[in-house]
């Protein structure tokens, strides 16, 4: 291994944007201050885009003030972007690397830029250009292979889970059946978190559906049935990427035009076509007068002031480690590995190939789906919710003494 | 006027829950606590269907945790009820007041809860039962008369600024259109409050409609359509109550179903139907690729640990003011009265008749709407903003110097 090179740097974001993937660009930003070796720092603005475009901003000189600003802040501060480098685009990527002395690169992104990262990579080293290519691991879906978890995903596990126990509140106080569409195409993992907020026993959600099981209508109907008959009222969390037993998404079903991005994904958030198809289904099914269904959308990634501290700071911290990995290794992706549990959370990062990150997602353990596939176990609850920084208590009066 | 009897009081919560609404019972129990001429405080369990079946707990024995833990909460924390009481509902209510020698009635609800509590009140004089009935107003929707706003309001109003200012930043990194379907069936204050984000001249939501000026399908695409060519993206905010330019509201073009509760009221929470109209009637008429669209639903009035301060503290006020009003009047609604604006901003509270709150709902004051029906003005972000309790600075990199 050489010795770290004296060049400029780039970093982007890309993807869907999270409450704290720009906690990680502040951690690039403030640790690539510190080191000499990187004369300039580049923010690639819209990602890949950004860079075949020549359209970078200069990070280096920024004020403490927008430091910290963007930390705070949801979203993507760089802008963001869904393409997908083929050989071509990453021959443009770089010319203009080349073009600028560009020898390190930073991208903050789920398994598709871990991909990016190591395409690029791979490319570079075919033509024995010398760079350093690290990718930050940033997703709400938590569905990146090797680390414990992605930073993204507790700021997003916070807010659906504030959000059901408030929609269970409700719930309580006009009872009826209530159907709340969750974000995951693949991954079960942020509509698991609705059962983080519960505090006692007929606390919603009742009923918990992860892309991971398949659920038959009759099935979920049946087991809206029973709670419904059983507490007069249900709360039910469903993933947008729910299938039915045979692996058929839901919503191909329900939506007849799908609409693909690069990446050959179909658009599952940005319509509420799923929630309103179980919706009708549970009214036509069980003749329950008030169903209600909503769907979280973009708020679920994007919620301004309600981020997790435990994700902020290691979304941070994650992005200073890819800096400080640059100096000494040549690629790779930053994962975090857990040290502590339960109220002793903690946790330190670490390294991993960025082939083993990229392309591949990945489930949520057996473990944490009940038998029969429609709630979580006692020990997903334990793995997910220190990374929620804590959740506020719920409160209501109708257990109280009758008079 | 005779002095306080000595006897004992109910209070309930109708209508849809709020973010505040239980601090207003809370300041109704602290309240009551106070005055030995109330015996004892019971809450009805369901507002006025708990009163005719006897469903009734003991709120003046409730811990202090208890009390501070309801007024942090959303929702109802005694259950809610759409129910309106007709005369014979009314008699019943009577044999129970009578029987539990109930001659305090405290309603914590919209116009019609005041409605609620202006017929009870009327039937108890016809009859000489003496009774003092207090309507406590809430609603997200900020459309009781005479008040100068209604707790709940602020606190729903923070929690859409915040969704819509992080929908922005989300739209900013990812270009297309975001149409955002906001509470309001007849008042488009909630839907209004989405502004209040707005920090840069080109934030969003760069349009918003309101129910009180109708719009044509023509007028929306061609509003986005000008925005879009300007800046690439762009983000609306629609009020569910929104009408065509003839006053026929757009979900009753959208959903074949009418599903109407006891008022009378349509359906329009509770489904996305209107969004994903919206959406794909953008989608064909402007040709655009990347059109998402989300209905914010519950969340709006239920999201848990987002109160906003201003609004909470006003709220309890608010039902502590009905209680100590009850001591020397016979009925009323309690109002807010603005005394300071902006950073000096402060209220006082007063009292008006039942009937002048009761069954009508206040709109948006002409001033406060843009000419073209297509934003907010000045003077109604000089208003609404105090209620917020502030928001959130929000930051983004996209604007740096090119280099």
């Amino acid at each position: 291994m050489t010795s770290a090179p004296k060049a400029n740097a780039v970093v982007g974001q890309s993807g869907g944007p999270t409450g704290v993937i720009n906690a990680s660009l502040a951690g690039v930003i403030e640790e690539v201050c510190k080191h000499n070796e990187i004369e300039n720092l580049y923010g690639a603005v819209h990602a890949v885009d950004g860079i075949v475009n020549g359209n970078f901003v200069d990070l280096k000189n920024i004020s403490i003030q927008d430091l910290e600003g963007i930390a705070s802040c949801p979203s993507a501060a760089l802008g963001s972007s869904r393409s997908k480098p083929d050989k071509e685009f990453c021959a443009k990527i770089f010319d203009v690397f080349k073009e600028r002395n560009v020898r390190y690169f930073f991208y903050i992104g789920g398994n598709d830029s871990a991909n990016t990262a190591h395409i690029v990579n791979v490319m570079a080293a075919e033509v024995g250009y010398e760079m350093r290519a690290f990718h930050i691991p940033k997703t709400i879906d938590n569905d990146l292979l090797v680390t414990d978890h992605c930073p993204g995903y507790g700021t997003a596990a916070k807010f659906v889970a504030c959000a059901v126990m408030g929609d269970d509140l409700d719930n309580r106080a006009l009872p009826g059946v209530k159907i709340d569409v969750i974000m995951g195409r693949h991954a079960g993992y942020l509509t698991a978190a609705t059962a983080l907020g519960k505090q006692r026993d007929d606390d919603g959600p009742h009923l918990i559906y992860m892309p991971e099981r398949g659920v038959s209508m009759e099935q979920f109907a049946g087991d809206i049935d029973k709670v419904y008959k059983k507490l007069g009222r249900c709360v039910v969390a469903v993933s947008e990427g729910i299938t039915d037993t045979d692996g058929t998404p839901w919503t191909k079903k329900v939506i007849s035009t799908e609409e693909k991005d690069a990446h050959g994904n179909i658009q599952l958030s940005g319509t509420g076509a799923l929630a309103d198809f179980l919706s009708s289904q549970v009214k036509t099914k069980l003749k329950i007068k008030r169903v209600r269904a909503d769907t979280f959308g973009y708020l679920q990634r994007s919620f301004v002031g309600f981020q997790s501290k435990v994700d902020v700071d290691e979304a941070r911290a994650c992005g200073r480690e890819a800096v400080k990995l640059s100096m000494n290794e040549q690629s790779g992706s930053v994962i975090i590995n857990r040290t502590g549990e339960g109220e002793n959370y903690a946790s330190e990062l670490g390294c991993t190939e960025l082939r083993n990150v990229a392309e591949f997602a990945k489930e949520m353990p057996k473990e944490y789906i009940n038998k029969d596939g429609n709630g979580v176990t006692d020990a997903f609850v334990k793995y997910a919710m220190p990374l929620t920084g804590g959740l506020p208590k719920t409160y209501y009066l109708g257990n109280y003494p009758k008079v």
